[in-house]
């Protein structure tokens, strides 16, 4: 699963129907699930993982993702997934996934900046001791860095969504994945065979908690959606979505 | 993952922190999730998987799951599901999983129901031409039979629910496994940490789909609860849910 120096990591998987979304992909949720996996393993295998950070009392902490796809992994078929830190430095480490399809095709890539806090202090923590561990890979990432996501205003619409026990994950905060499904949840079913998702930016800031009241703000555009998760004025997280039309082929074929 | 005469199929898993709930372990949606992927792969394994069924215009479908396990998967460690066929005539196939934890112990058991459709007519298909293919396993499972679950009359409490984009799945239904989310989402977080699903049964009847707004009833006591998922009258699943108190020790390690 290793090169040598250990600067990239790969792994392969297969996309089972139980996987899928209604458009025979994977679902994005899944994917960004994927990609945290995929960085906590590489993490891990070089010795920077979160059991080498609770040495110091300090935590990885998901700052941003950013995905953008030509397409997605499809109904029974393999794909794989390969990794390395693009930067890294004492405050922040930015991590690149490299999405494959069945014929080792590039199809998409994900960005993730990931943050270290102490869990004592719950402040930002200094990766100083850590870098040494970590070396950056060459290869460079084409698709662009993280937007400016600023609060939105006025939003177009809003739903409220109270926390529920199954949206909760091992650190007992609301599941980094699950805000991506409540996003993509303020469209229908046909919007989404009319259109994809070529591009999602999310950024995580406040943590929501089990029966957390949010409101979901949505405003923008046929192409480019911006989303805010709040709850008492705490923005939870912030995101940006664009979508294209699917080609005539595909939907046909449906 | 075979032994030699395919009357079993193994695959060893990694659970990631990601994919658990709140009590560190693998969640019950995801490991019927899994349940189905093992079930799915060991069929097409053996000649009898959805696409060998397509050539006659037949689909399987998933009629009843039952899960009665000792203790759950847990976080960052391997578990493994070893499958094989109990029984099978021309009306249905029922298949078992055995659940192992990271020491190769069994921890629990999977016992599914399939039945095979006519995807034209949408009327029960007969299995014969299948059933050269399926041997089945001497090997029993201890757990019970599925219980008989009638309608619950009278619910204790109901809860109403509007269907999703996310949780519809690659054939245009709501996600067997979404169903069991949402019954788990009818208790608190804090019951989850003091009780842990010892047994769940559910069975799948009417299909639902995007939009569709359905009634979560649920009936019964601490231990055991009665629930059923219905729209307009029509049920889509009925299923039992058995509790048990977690051991103190697990309780105040957390």
């Amino acid at each position: 699963m290793m090169d040598n120096d250990m600067t990239e990591y790969r792994v392969d998987y297969f996309l089972s129907a139980a996987e899928c979304n209604a458009q025979q992909e994977i679902s994005l949720p899944l994917l960004a699930q994927k990609l945290i996996d995929i960085s906590t393993a590489h993490a891990s295998a070089i010795g920077v993982g979160y059991e080498h950070l609770l040495e110091n009392n300090y935590a990885w902490v998901l700052s941003r993702v950013a995905i953008e796809l030509e397409r997605f992994p499809s109904i029974n078929k393999p794909y794989s997934l390969i990794t390395w830190v693009e930067d890294v430095n004492r405050r922040y480490s930015e991590r690149i996934v490299e999405i494959r399809d069945e014929n080792d095709a590039v199809i998409g890539y994900g960005r993730l900046t990931w943050v270290a806090i102490n869990i004592v202090t719950r402040r930002p923590a200094d990766l100083t001791p850590y870098l040494d561990n970590i070396t950056p890979s060459k290869r460079k990432c084409p698709i662009e860095r993280f937007p400016r996501l600023g609060p939105i205003g006025a939003p177009d619409r809003v739903t409220m969504y109270q926390f529920q026990y199954s949206d909760i994950d091992f650190n007992r905060h609301v599941n980094s994945t699950r805000y991506i499904q409540f996003i993509l949840d303020r469209w229908t079913l046909s919007h989404f065979d009319l259109n994809r998702v070529s591009r999602f930016d999310i950024s995580y800031h406040t943590e929501a908690h089990f029966e957390d009241v949010v409101e979901v703000r949505c405003k923008g555009d046929e192409e480019t959606q911006d989303v805010e998760i709040a709850r008492d004025g705490a923005v939870c997280t912030r995101a940006r979505i664009k979508f294209c039309p699917r080609s005539v082929e595909s939907v046909a074929s449906r």
